[in-house]
């Protein structure tokens, strides 16, 4: 597969995505949910579910609905989460919530959950339980997840594994849910659709460790949020928690003060935090992570029964995600 | 059946909504799921889902967990309504996103949207689907109805067919939903499916307008609720939208005012409007409205291919719920 193929599936997505969204009554509940499927975004998770299909031998057109599923449910957890950051915009439009209110994000967010459901209802029985199901596993997760990310706030002893735990929940089940519904669709083995999970959940966890480590160190100029982000708003990272861990006690305590303060102008902080992060060791041992499960992922692809050209076009996707730093 | 049947349901249902109380990590989007659920009401759906499943000839054991997604599902939405309605108390006690905060609210309102759905996954493939489909076409409808409900606060042009397919969205279709899964899971004929779905629905609307008449010309003694709750709220139920239908101009322009006014005591107001209900002939309309929905549910009982003895339980059963008034 080609980049070609990659474009194939986002069109064809689009094309049904697009399908989709008519003008239903009450428009105040359904306004908001063409608004947030239409304001865009990279349609990753979907094209993952279509890809998957493709590559396990399905027909990815069949793979559309679920893909729908994804990317509704992938929506809905902006508009909510939107809502609870109180965020003012979301690809650089203004959030549901801000753009109408709280009232009407709450309740287009609730009905694109529901809505996410009903996408798998073109399939049958047996199909239709095995996809609804593993849903459901993956949208209680990333609850759970967004759950845990609100509790760190407010916590200080947050350690490496359960911050694992949360990125895991919160992103990367989604990304691995997408892949494993292609292979249902495709009929694949249970083993198989086992294996490209993992596949994908390890990527996920890899992709969400370089988004830490690119906020603090990426390239302002592609790095598509702003760089230092996550330091400005006291964010605890994998970069920071490992600091806390590493540094010496002087370090340890400068880190903890800065991040306790939001000054005004955060060049000098974020400076600081940086020399910190790699001065640690922080950095490096993102870096290692990063590359473990990146090669976890590589190794779950080694099981599964489809051919070599398939498992290298699966690959190379990965390795193309991850291009961006390691 | 007699009241004996009815307890025995509860008791069962009980008995299983205990059995799935569990303490669960993250505790924060847990406990307020275990105080909501705990909090009581009347657990009526539920109770409805199981005497369906026993009338048509199921092992009434079988639909437990169906009765769980229906009272999930109707405490997800009292979540997130209260919400919405900045409403303090719930049951007589204190709400969740009092209790918590609005983000914990939203955010475990979602997770019982999902878990109502894990409920299904007990029954076989065919079921399954039948019974999804079914909830999420009821679950989307509810939104619906909450929808057109917040939309008509800021309007003037309400019409009567309107109000009555807000009620019937947002109250009426999961009781319908409630009874069609218990006649779903004794694998009841379609027909017989539809029946009682319509059975459920009609009597869901009688019990609604009955419960915007007794909210003005209730019992304070026996009503659960403020009399004149919805008068004080300006609320446009049935007895008003009618009332602005058949009053004179000066009555009727009396009637816009006090709904445009909220005073600090609002018993002078409160029995003027109630005047005003009695004397244009809507409350007449009202206890019409109710006797033919009643009649319509009746009616749907008529068709189904039960024994005469079951249907006159269902039909008792709804004699009992509407002998508050008619």
């Amino acid at each position: 597969m080609n980049s070609y193929s990659i474009e194939r599936y986002g069109t064809a997505f689009i094309s049904h995505l697009e399908n989709q969204i008519k003008t239903k009554e009450p428009q105040n509940l359904y306004e908001p949910i063409n608004y947030i499927l239409g304001l865009g975004g990279k349609r990753l998770r979907p094209i993952l579910t279509l890809m998957t299909a493709d590559l396990f031998g399905g027909n990815f057109m069949d793979a559309l609905d679920s893909a729908m599923a994804i990317e509704v449910f992938h929506n809905f957890s902006l508009v909510h989460d939107d809502i609870m950051d109180d965020a003012p915009l979301r690809r650089g439009k203004t959030t549901v919530h801000e753009k109408w209110d709280v009232n009407t994000g709450i309740l287009s967010g609730d009905a694109m959950l529901i809505n996410s459901y009903q996408y798998f209802e073109s399939y049958p029985p047996e199909i239709f339980k095995k996809l609804t199901s593993l849903f459901s596993k993956t949208a209680i997760e990333v609850c759970e997840g967004q759950q845990y990310d609100v509790d760190f706030e407010t916590r200080d002893d947050v350690t490496i594994p359960e911050y694992l735990k949360m990125i895991e929940y919160k992103t990367a089940v989604l990304v691995a849910a997408a892949m494993k519904m292609g292979a249902i669709i495709a009929d694949a083995t249970e083993a198989d659709t086992e294996a490209v999970y993992e596949f994908g959940k390890n990527l996920g966890i890899a992709f969400q460790l370089q988004d830490d480590y690119l906020d603090a160190f990426g390239d302002p100029e592609t790095f598509g949020k702003q760089v230092g982000g996550d330091i400005i708003e006291n964010k605890k990272t994998f970069l920071f928690l490992k600091s806390l861990e590493y540094a010496e006690k002087e370090q340890r305590e400068g880190l903890l003060h800065l991040y306790s303060i939001k000054p005004v102008d955060s060049r000098t902080k974020i400076e600081t935090v940086k020399l910190i992060f790699e001065e640690s060791g922080a950095v490096e041992e993102a870096k290692n992570e990063i590359n473990t499960y990146t090669q976890k992922a590589f190794d779950a692809l080694t099981t599964i029964s489809i051919d070599d050209a398939n498992k290298t076009i699966l690959k190379q996707f990965g390795e193309d995600l991850m291009k961006r730093t390691v």
